[in-house]
């Protein structure tokens, strides 16, 4: 029965309190919370995400601890995206009154286990009411030492282009949970389907992959959150260069494949467009940085794809696949 | 008819656009924000909120420009109340598709109203869809050099209460417009309503006071986010302390009266329960800094004082006014 009681019962104070036990930290519950600079000439980074529940996590599929891991995996691969190691995060919950206050601890308590390996905490944060459940998170990383961060404009021509982790594996796992509706009704003897399902629920990424990224010399680099055509097409539009990956180097796995045939998917569709990964992407004109492989590379803009590009406004036309137009493109759209 | 294109219709990248024409900044638009330290020894400062639509704003009160004005102010006060100065903001808007775009670019144009006279950008955000309108802004600061953080554990016995600024002004302007029922309601011939409103919808406080108090060897801050009793009996709470308000120094003035009498309302209860002021309330050991006045003293706690925080749990007890318990004590609740 006390799993039942709702946040409106509990009040502000308790439900506050049950996040600082979910996910305890000391630099948290002042006004603000004040975090250290921990190397010199060191910069800080920042990013923030809003989740809104049914759009962005249903739980249905996936259980509010992971919905809080989800959300550090998302929020923290902004901030490698840049070079950076996350250091700490901040929660802002809208929930409606009658949302049990385990939930909300739960979802604390994912957050404190995705961020503990990169030593960050909860340092803040904010709950009212509302609604909708609608989750923000905020990610603070530190850019330590001098070196440049790793921007969408830094990709060259005859940059290899290169990518960690595996790409397609969250818009199976999410297929397979819509295919089957539920997360139990999902073949519990099926372990590749169960993978997959864990991909897409509650992502846990290697630490630190983009700061060796940088410290390896890397150029450019964004994370497969929107699609691999869309966010490639981003650092091709900012770079004003065309990307041109390897099929081979992408080519769905066997475990896509299995999937596909399960549920009656394209794993092509889910390696190009599915998105939600968040493993990073990027190019560099040195070595391939431990943790990544490299799956294609920078060419100049040909004036056909200037034209699309330029002319149609679609900055995915500047992103090949062995040389052509790749067979999908589309990506998430938050509106 | 331009202005009714609704972000639905204007899409994900044509909504980002618009928010950062209105808050222009070179530092936003990448996967994260990269934030230079400007003084030695400094450290970083972050606070998030998180803004409700008929909770925390309404547009039959406030322009959509006096929302982000009001949502900065907010948002920075946190960041001042530890003697920190803003340097950024970052803002995620969960929206229904059928809100004009010309909203969001106005909230977007009242954040980088707000956040300019303290040379802050809007370096960041994120835009998803969703039932209500919801708005969570991370605030950023600097506290330069090495001096501690001016946290709400910082009173102590012997120590004068200071404030900034005017104290149950939000909260007559809220009740002004609860009794007229809309904004154009209230009587454009009464000067004295349209001021009060205005400083419940889009406060404009003077820049730096935090810091300045911080500079001035101030030793505990927080802001009147919650009402008066509310947050200084936090203070009072984590620094183990009583706190005598002087109720001569924080009558209702000749305009709080005169609202007061318009709407039937009670000063008092707004002077000491009303909150959303976010002017600085704090202690201090040395001497009052400039834009701040004397309120009151940090005694010690007495015995009977104790037993009523102890015992009811209820902090307010430990802020006195004129030695007694004042008459009232509630304050703004989240949940």
């Amino acid at each position: 029965m006390r799993e039942q009681l709702t946040v409106a019962q509990a009040g502000e104070a308790r439900t506050i309190a049950a996040i600082r036990t979910a996910a305890p930290s000391s630099l948290n519950g002042d006004d603000a919370a004040v975090l250290e600079v921990t190397a010199p000439n060191s910069r800080h980074v920042c990013s923030t995400d809003i989740l809104v529940q049914g759009r962005h996590f249903d739980f249905r599929y996936s259980l509010p601890l992971e919905v809080g891991i989800k959300a550090v995996t998302q929020s923290f691969a902004d901030i490698q995206a840049m070079g950076a190691r996350p250091t700490a995060v901040l929660l802002a919950i809208a929930t409606p009154g009658d949302l049990p206050l385990k939930t909300v601890a739960d979802i604390a308590g994912g957050i404190h286990e995705a961020a503990s390996p990169w030593a960050a905490e909860l340092v803040g944060g904010d709950v009212v009411k509302s609604k909708d459940l609608v989750i923000s998170l905020t990610a603070l990383g530190e850019l330590a030492g001098p070196a440049p961060a790793l921007t969408l404009d830094g990709a060259g021509v005859g940059h290899q282009v290169i990518a960690s982790g595996h790409i397609g594996y969250s818009a199976a796992g999410l297929a397979i949970l819509q295919h089957f509706g539920s997360r139990r009704a999902v073949p519990q003897d099926d372990p590749i389907l169960q993978e997959l399902v864990e991909w897409h629920c509650a992502p846990h990424l290697p630490v630190a992959r983009g700061s060796v990224a940088r410290a390896a010399g890397a150029a450019s680099m964004t994370d497969n959150s929107d699609g691999l055509i869309r966010d490639l097409g981003l650092i091709a539009d900012r770079s004003a260069v065309c990307i041109d990956i390897e099929s081979a180097a992408i080519a769905p796995d066997e475990k896509l494949q299995h999937a596909a045939e399960c549920v009656g998917g394209d794993a092509w569709k889910w390696v190009l467009t599915g998105g939600e990964d968040h493993t990073l992407l990027g190019t560099t004109d040195t070595r391939v940085p431990s943790g990544f492989k490299a799956i294609g590379r920078v060419r100049s803009l040909t004036s056909q794809v200037a034209v699309d590009v330029f002319g149609e406004h679609t900055d995915e036309s500047a992103v090949l696949v062995d040389g052509t137009r790749p067979q999908f493109t589309a990506g998430w759209q938050s509106l």
